[in-house]
């Protein structure tokens, strides 16, 4: 490998939007085309998102370097166990994608929606960051994805607006509601009833409106208060619009 | 004009992204491309800064729409004179939009970042999406742009996300950066020593880094520690990164 490469070697956490392939940026596109390795997370056993995402963009003779989360993300967050399997995990993600950057490689790691926003590949940077060169590029979210399919103003002028995961305590979830002019909640999942609950309580059920795959092909999306079940996956997301004071 | 292109006659809110040409999402670029009309708000006396990102992708003969605001925006919002000249600003940017709708044209109203996400397009979108189909291209928000410019994590896990405008009284602040895992407040200009003083008694000073013009040629961007004067444009934001239990 010449040394012109090695010098050029670094990793990159290239976001590639909420779903639909058109919400990626040029910058996006260029980093496909200017990666010798496209590194991607997935669950054990499924498809990776992003990697669907970009799948037509994908060069021949590019190197793929799937990392697939171990089995435990089922287990509760806090749980010790859980803790040290993730850790090890990314640990041994990091080791491969060195490997990669010390042969002269560049490394694209593709993120659905953008980067340093809840995205895995944070655990990348703070590991590999000080050793190699980094470039980020930012990416439409999954939640932009989702209010914009919704035809849905979700924050304006002084309002304040919150993300919130669904994993919060109940009466969390209501406090925070109603302290916020405008909010997402993430993860919903098997958290959807306690959430309708905290929407309930806080006053916000009736703005509250259910996405599932948000700009993708399976969208679904229906204000809460007509959705009459308590099945959701875990990334369905509840959009609370703001902007209540228009001019 | 033909019935055809009447009937394909509608109003697009596009997201170009933070500054950056290259954050522009690939349907971006075809919106401008389908565009019979480029619509772009603007101080008045100054250039529209989503303009200036589409440029160099202008297409020659396409019908410019610049909406100038009135120069009462320096106004305190509050005031009932300040909201009386914006709202007539808004109604008249969007029976001016309303006219070329009306002739069939398809009209792109061109939002630094996300359309949805504290753009001025969601005035319009509240008064002629009833009238008039629309379509919502979802771009990568200024304070995406910001933390990727800046390498910085900014949320993670079951963290709580805050966007807080810095006109917020100072306890408000206080309180609400206490209660936040990560936040970005937006807005900084003249409320700096305010925001100063609510990260110091918040706690949040230590990791605040301030951002001007992310992703843009004139970029400035150090932990709001370091710097010593108490300058900053409206437009500057302040980054507190969240992600404290990283494994």
């Amino acid at each position: 490998m010449s040394a012109e490469h090695r010098n050029g070697a670094k990793m990159m956490g290239v976001g590639v939007g909420p779903g639909d392939p058109e919400l990626m940026t040029l910058k996006a596109m260029r980093a496909l085309g200017e990666a010798d390795v496209i590194a991607h997370f997935a669950k054990a056993g499924n498809a990776s998102h992003s990697r669907t995402i970009i799948e037509q963009h994908l060069r021949a003779g590019v190197i793929e370097l799937p990392l697939h989360y171990p089995v435990t993300t089922e287990q509760p967050s806090c749980s010790a166990g859980y803790r040290d399997a993730i850790k090890d995990f990314y640990d041994g993600s990091a080791a491969a994608i060195a490997a990669h950057l010390e042969a002269g490689r560049v490394v694209a790691v593709i993120s659905e929606g953008d980067p340093m926003f809840y995205g895995s590949y944070m655990h990348l940077h703070a590991r590999l960051s000080a050793r190699f060169p980094t470039e980020i590029v930012a990416g439409v979210t999954g939640m932009s994805g989702c209010w914009s399919a919704a035809g849905m103003p979700i924050a304006q002028g002084d309002d304040v607006f919150m993300v919130l995961p669904a994993t919060l305590p109940e009466d969390e979830l209501v406090r925070r509601l109603a302290d916020a002019d405008a909010a997402v909640v993430m993860k919903v999942g098997r958290h959807l009833p306690k959430l309708r609950r905290a929407l309930e309580k806080s006053g916000r059920l009736p703005r509250a409106i259910y996405v599932e795959r948000g700009t993708m092909a399976a969208e679904k999306m229906i204000p809460l208060i007509a959705k009459l079940d308590d099945e959701a996956p875990y990334f369905a997301i509840v959009l609370v619009p703001g902007w209540e004071n228009r001019p």
